[in-house]
């Protein structure tokens, strides 16, 4: 079951407004998503691609995974898994920016990419 | 015979008129299309690649796939099938904005591509 | 339906019994093939790989084409497609060798490829 | 739970016994095959290749992928899902011959490959 | 010899100005060009890419192929093939906006490309 | 028209008979060949690859080339230009081994490769 | 440990302020980058790409090398690693615009881009 | 020893100021570029790009390749190879705008890239 | 400094001597493996790849990789790491066949793979 | 001028008859290696592989970068550059058995391989 809580944040170490800092992007790839079609049941394999601005917070890494690993055996829409994403980290981490993006295999001969963008990255 | 009564349409889960939503992006890419020239009578074989930004409905991806499968012996140009794909979408969905791609295998060593967009994106 | 009767040959222009000829191999790859699923209705994509030593018939390259395009609305399995085709084409041309390989797009996640060989290259 | 009688099999359409007919090669590639390091606990994903020589069953395409789906959390190693997955096959199908590989994506930065082979292909 | 006249246009099936209609993309990718280097008598082979956004005419593909293949045993040096099927195209579709650009293979270890665009996109 | 005059060979450097050498290979790989089909009219592309152990002669590089031009308005089959090419070379340089191989663009969606082989490598 | 003293400068050869002069840009990409996760002690593998538009100063090539070498056994975060290497390339050229880019190979099956940027390019 | 004189150039066939004609854009990619390092008297290899929109003067093909070659025992850095590319082809041609690019194979681990532009493009 | 003592084994889950097993294959491929080079001082990298048929131990994979990493700062030639890894592998093991392959990023513009084969693998 | 002398051999730091010893391949890929054709003077680029089975001396690294430098300037064809590298390498270091392979970029559209074998790999 997908689980908010267990995302864990750590200080960003360079935050822009800290003497010689400025903004900067971080991206996360991984090509080791897995949940389930609520409709037939059957396994839906992606690729989630974080990247965002940080403001106060980063996203720590292994709970990123531990996270990603908690949608295993949910049953979820692609829009919607990509939505959920995207408001838990941003809930989590209060980004200056951030996308969220999917990216599907096929299911009936039909590959799919959702995205998210939360914020403006140049505001 | 192409059939826009196939599409099924399921309300947008996340619209960005709601509380803490925004607009997000959905991309479906078909490797499996084809249609019938209409001059020559022989097949053509070809990729839909669908961009939109929903407003109130998305299209259902089984729905989508019966749909393209519609054309398969349909006699219809290019230029045609890709104005035909945007408008029953258009006309089902009521999208903010959306981009309709069809990318043809070769026919006599010359390989096309048509593009067809609706709206704008920033708008 | 299928029409071994599209199939048309013409005479090997350089027979291994000829003063100064020897055997050669022909290779006809096509990435346009079609047929349908006889349980679920729906079309299958694949590529088909002809390879063969010609004995004294070559098959004609548009005949070939057209034969092809005779299982677009068949419903018939991979495995007997390859074989049909096969049979058609060792019928047709009396190859001295033959491979016949298609390869087929994903279906439910799996990727499927069967080959059928006839007679032996180096007999 | 791996689950060995979801494996359906059906009659071999063209055995090599009988008039014509010949040995011919079956390939299935599964690039959506995830299970769970016992270990640690964490999801492992793969792609799977069968190669196999039918004698006089063939398994069927949605119960292969049925099989494969009951590994999603089983606690199992790479060496023993591979071994596992060839034995259930083997006893299902009775094959000439059969590889059965294993591909898995990297952990603690290597990847790795098992194969199984079971019969000769040339007997 | 590059013939102009061999271009035959068909009326937009789907012109901007009609009910519920816009503009569109298409894009022709022939990769079997070859005319001859006036100065050195060989021949030069290419790529040549046509993208425009259609007014009232499209070009006819087989049309287009036929004059392609009318430089074929013409000396002409790239910047004036490129040039001349901009013209001949242009004069032709009266197009709002055209990009022609050929790719050619190395000669002396140099490759090149020359574009040509005529209007504007957005005008 | 194909002309096996424009053929010039050159002694071999470093024939197998001399003190301390032995044989060696030597490929050829042409990706601007061009033909006429008899059959329509329209022109043929492809690429040619001419790997051979030489004798006593090796062909000339420049004299290949322009051999390969010399067929450029020829109206002649795929598997007739192969043996063609192969016949000539084989009588030009009369070389231990050799094989010519021409890879052909798609025509009507089918690509075609003519392998030719004179000789045993290891005789 | 990280040693921004290894770090040597030398003049720009072509200042924008010279006659006929202008600025222009040079990138640096380095696939051979390692350090140590502090959390695990395990190494980290990535790859450092540096951009930037000189003012008075270049980094010389080598003591680049040497600058990224002296990374290789301290513990530090990929965040922290992206921006040192900025800080220390920024004060030792002062630079008119700069990005510096790491790109991680996966550790847990993510992987990491950071980016750093520092002034604008066209300002 | 790099010889400006060597650059050749002829009228811009096709000179924005006549008649229904336009600018256009001119590449040349050459792969085989070679200089020798000045501090350590090793070869550099790279590859150059010239990318220009021509006024009254193009430069000639094989001038160019001739002056590139002229660079083969030079000892020069990447950045003064670059500029002074760029200064001659400016000096020689008078383009409206021009790029000209260095790309470097690795030496110590690290590649570079250089990029000079002239001018604007859309001036 | 490399540590053999690192390495550990488990069981071989299926070894062939068992009913119904049969040998079978395992490779394990690392993209991060670093050393040190004893004349320069410079780091090395490259890729590991172990092939091998296990008898009746396995190596563990995170032992495996605590052991490559043992080479990290380690001075020492191409040929000796190879040579090194695979005997102290073999010295664990025992496998009935094992083949080891480094393969080094460039060193001055050459790049090397080192292969040692121990014991046949259809013995 | 190529120099042989430049060849420095070190000894085979695991010769095949020393205790738990066997035969290895040693593999060294240089991109950088450039001559000149002697007919026309202009540059050639190839690539070299070196494959051999080391007897009791190995050639060290940069002596084989210095040796390949010194055809820098030497005007020599394809065929007799390979042949004279592979004698050269053959008298150093006294291989079991060697591979000498150059690949070079095309010359009037056509690309070159040349590959030297001296012994027996299984001998």
């Amino acid at each position: 079951m997908p689980d908010a809580q267990l995302l864990e944040c750590f200080p960003n170490p360079a935050p822009a407004g800290d003497t010689g800092k400025r903004d900067f992007v971080i991206e996360h790839f991984s090509e080791e998503f897995t949940s389930v079609c609520p409709k037939t049941g059957h396994p839906d394999f992606g690729h989630v691609t974080l990247r965002y601005l940080p403001k106060e917070q980063c996203v720590e890494l292994k709970s990123l995974k531990l996270y990603y690993q908690s949608f295993r055996n949910e049953g979820i829409f692609y829009e919607a898994v990509t939505n959920r994403i995207a408001d838990d980290l941003a809930q989590a981490m209060q980004p200056k920016w951030m996308v969220v993006q999917t990216d599907w295999k096929g299911r009936g001969g039909i590959r799919s990419t959702i995205t998210v963008e939360i914020g403006q990255r140049d505001a």
